[in-house]
C-alpha cells in the first residue's frame, strides 16, 4: 500500500491526499508535525533530504517528494492529465506557476497569519507577499474569465494544484471577493466527484 | 520557426536557449530587457500574463511560459527525458525543487548582488536567502555524492534546470568550493555535446 507523509495544515500535502481519494487509491496516512520539527529529523530526512511534506512512499520503499511531481506521477494514464503533448505542457506551466508565483506568496502569508503570527520584522515582507499573491490571483482571474478549468476545459491536476492554497487564501488576508471567475472555479472544483475538504484526515 | 522570448541575464531563459541548441532546433531569439520593464508591457503580457521570461512561441502562435514546463515539452520523446514513469517523476521532482527551494534563493541573491545592488532594507533577507540557498546546494551535494547526474545516471532536463543558476551561484555570493560533488557535476554538464555558455546569444 502507498504511504503518504502528510500534514493537515499543509496545502501542498492536501493536494496529494485529495487526489489519491479522487483516484480511489487506498493509502496509509502518516501525519508529520511541521511545527514540531518532525520534517527535520534524521529519519524524515532519509525520506526527503529537503525536509518537506508531502512525500509519497511506494510499496518498493522508494520516496517521491514535491507535491506537483507526485500529482503528475499519479495522474499519468488517468483522465486527470490530458493526452496531448501541448495540453500536458500547459498543465506543467500552471503547476510551475503555482509553486513559483502563487504558493510562496499566498501559502506563506497564510502560514504566518494563521499558524505562527506576524512578528514586526515580517510586516514589510508580508505586504510584499500580499501584493505578489494578488498579482497571481489576477493572472488566474484573467485566465478563468473565459474557461471552466485551467487546461483543455477539463478538471485536471493543474486545478488541484491551484485549488489547494487558493481556497484558503482568505486565511492569508486575501479578499477573494475581488475575483469572481476564481470564485466560480473554486465552486466547480468543489463539485467534482470525490472532492474532500482540506480538514478531512 | 520557434521563437524564444529570451533574456541573457536570466538563468531561466538560459535553460531553454541551451536545450534548444542541444536538440539542434533552430529558433528566432527575441531579447527582452527585464530591467527596462519590457516583460510588463501590454504586448508582452499578451504572451505571458505573468510577465516573465522565457516564453516559447510555437509556429501556431501559441505561447508557453515557465522554463521547466518548456524543457519538459521539448524533451518528450528525446533522450533528455527518461522513458520510465518513475524516472520522469524524479525529473519533475528535481525541477520543482529547483523552482521552489533553489531559484528563489540562489537566483534572487545573484540578481540583487550582480544586477540591482543590495540596499540596506534587503540585507536581512539576503542573509536568509543565502542560508536557504546553501541548504539547497547541500541537498544537491548529498544526492550527487553517489551519482553522475540527477536522475537515472543520464544527462536530462533535470540537470539543465539545476545547472542554470548553480553554475553562476558565485555571483550570488555562494562558495561552491564547499560542494565537491556539485563542482564535479557542473564539469560533467559542461562537457555534454552542444553545451553553450550562458553568455552566448
Amino acid at each position: 500500500m502507498l504511504r503518504l507523509y502528510d500534514c493537515l495544515s499543509s496545502g501542498n500535502a492536501y493536494k496529494v491526499r485529495l487526489f489519491l481519494r479522487q483516484l480511489g487509491i487506498s493509502f496509509a496516512r502518516v501525519e508529520v508535525d511541521v511545527m514540531k520539527g518532525e520534517t527535520r529529523t534524521p529519519e524524515f530526512l532519509r525520506r526527503n533530504p529537503n525536509g518537506r511534506v508531502p512525500v509519497l512512499e511506494l510499496e518498493s520503499g522508494a520516496h517521491l517528494p514535491e507535491s506537483n511531481a507526485i500529482l503528475y506521477y499519479l495522474a499519468e494514464g488517468t483522465p486527470f492529465l490530458p493526452d496531448g503533448r501541448w495540453e500536458r505542457a500547459q498543465v506543467l506551466q500552471w503547476m510551475f506557476f503555482e509553486q513559483y508565483s502563487h504558493e510562496p506568496n499566498i501559502a506563506v502569508a497564510r502560514f504566518w497569519i494563521r499558524f505562527v503570527g506576524v512578528t514586526a520584522d515580517k510586516r514589510a515582507l508580508l505586504e510584499q507577499k500580499q501584493q505578489l499573491g494578488y498579482a497571481a490571483l489576477g493572472v488566474m482571474e484573467g485566465h478563468l474569465a473565459k474557461r471552466a478549468f485551467f487546461v483543455a476545459d477539463q478538471y485536471s491536476i493543474a486545478d488541484i494544484a491551484l485549488y489547494a492554497y487558493t481556497h484558503v487564501a482568505g486565511e492569508g488576508g486575501f479578499d477573494l471577493g475581488r475575483f469572481p471567475a476564481v470564485h466560480a472555479w473554486l465552486e466547480r472544483v468543489r463539485s467534482q466527484p470525490g472532492h474532500t475538504p482540506i480538514s478531512q484526515e
